[in-house]
């Protein structure tokens, strides 16, 4: 796999104090013609699951040889492993703590390294801030070819998490759950369009309401809620210029069930 | 008109989720050696007056060539038009909502298309997310030359729209309005620099209160209201060290007039 | 010095309207292979202060060469001085009002120049934003070498400025003052590393509270308050998943004492 030069970062530092524009000086100093391109920085902090759900929402729309760092990280400075993974012709540099859980789901052709700061001669790093001292170094020198991914350390296995529950799926319909509220207060579920597709199911009921699953935004009159698949590829609940986590209290977890 | 191989993007999504990072995945996809540059992403959700204002006042400042990605929008997965634009030597790509109406006010010089995914190949859009499925390729292909603008898709003529007033003039003053509050709480007004040298106009009233119109910040003592030519080239209200919005309560739409 | 043909951006604009994208317009207009990284553009507005903090703790980690804009400017339009800073083996843009006072501290190799615009050629900038007018074309011009540092105006010297405190050191102790709050509530204080490993000085007192100054993050348990040695060398007061300035009602200027 040849590498895109890409490198993108998802973190939970914010864009308020210069974590961020550190961490593209660090990459930018490995190799000066690598692009930076940020997936957000402003994942709730300590916000695992979260991350874990973008990441994997969001790698497959780059170049495949991209490397992705991924860096939401209470555990800095202790025991869990700082790793990269490769998967789906992607690259992942990030700490060992569940942020790959939806990149390693439904795979069988990944490898997993734990990174080894002596490969690239790192000073000892601050325990404080790896993003910069550790992943930032490793993602850049994949991105550039300076370092081989079978370089990066010794072969490992992910650590077992369960971040994001998948959905149960039954003759009746199917037990879902809000995995995200997005930035309009769309309920992004993790009820996949195929699922949808099948038995007639065309409603959604969660928070004591039972909503019609729309084809398209304007099929649905502002201020009404309704399901919709959205542009990840599962089913939404949103409302017209409106935020529907509001309008029905909903959050990360509210269940919900897909029936006819 | 070559390409300046830069892309900038305007949108609604904010930074918080990584739709936008998805978009730069896809731009990249069509040519890893493109440029993309962020307007904002910060435009209030849905407000295609807001983001036909700012689009109308940034575009001039990069290389001609550039393709400027403007997506807020409404009605996306309905019936309106995707569009590209070629006026003032820049390429404009976005809904046809209104969302170019600075943009195409003022020339004739102007040539707008029909995008029709088939020239791309690309499969069927979402519904949703016209921003990464349909407006980035098409930027990201007339960025890169791959394809030319008059390959986009059939000619057809912008909807009419009247988002943004212009001022009335008349002998005795100019009345005009706030169009957009920045960050700072200073009002942009559509009153044009021109229109306060002549007939010695150097007053501005609005929400009951009349200021003086200033040449330099510091010309006003803190806390202290007035206008000046705003580096949008129009008249601004301003407070030093303070939100002029709030100290006025005035927003989008707020009256004003400017006389001697 | 070789430019790096890195420009790095510091502002108090936000993110919320175009300002910033438009400076990276005009950069990328003087030469179009400029990377352009943001340190942060969500500096409270004129706190000259913070942004003069930042820019000393993140230059260092980009390339020598690059050039560092840096405008939080409430003189915009009145008598201070436009600069170029030559340290460090870096290049500073930005106005004489104490931004580069960090820069400029600890070293006597610096070299500082006054922007004179008809070096460029520069049409009259803007009374209002010389971010766009000034800043930006002689940091592009420095970072393309389109214009070498001894040519872009007269030498001069930075006006003397007190900004930010140094600690004070005695036989019992060190006096020191939290300098800024980071965005995870993180104190970051004046007092370095060093400061710490004499005399068993192991504790930090603040607000009325005596803290354990710990290793690493996990030393400590959830809820609790301590110190650390953070990212940027200086000890720091934090508390696991939750924010230490709100604990304590701590801010800049905080006065706390490390003691045995």
């Amino acid at each position: 796999m040849k590498p895109s030069r890409i490198v993108t970062l998802l973190t939970d530092f914010g864009t308020r104090d210069p974590f961020v524009g550190v961490m593209k000086g660090v990459i930018l100093g490995v190799a000066a013609d690598l692009r930076v391109v940020d997936l957000t920085h402003e994942i709730e902090p300590q916000a695992v699951a979260d991350a874990a759900f973008w990441l994997g929402q969001s790698y497959g729309w780059f170049p495949a040889g991209t490397v992705h760092v991924a860096v939401v990280d209470p555990g800095v400075g202790s025991e869990r492993a700082p790793l990269a993974v490769h998967a789906h012709g992607h690259y992942f540099v990030g700490p060992d703590n569940g942020i790959f859980e939806l990149v390693s789901r439904r795979t069988r052709d990944i490898e997993v390294r734990e990174l080894k700061p002596d490969r690239l001669n790192l000073t000892v790093p601050s325990h404080t801030f790896h993003g910069r001292d550790v992943f930032s170094p490793f993602g850049a020198a994949l991105a550039a070819g300076v370092l081989s991914f079978g370089d990066v350390g010794p072969l490992r296995k992910l650590t077992r998490t369960e971040l994001l529950k998948e959905p149960m799926s039954s003759s009746t319909g199917v037990e879902g759950a809000v995995v995200v509220v997005d930035h309009f207060g769309n309920l992004i579920t993790n009820v996949p369009a195929v699922a949808l597709a099948e038995r007639g199911r065309s409603k959604v009921s969660l928070c004591g309401k039972t909503l019609k699953i729309a084809r398209i935004y304007s099929e649905v009159p502002p201020g009404v809620l309704a399901g919709i698949v959205g542009s990840s590829g599962t089913l939404e609940i949103f409302t017209r210029n409106g935020s529907a986590a509001a309008a029905l209290g909903a959050k990360r977890g509210t269940p919900l069930r897909v029936h006819a």
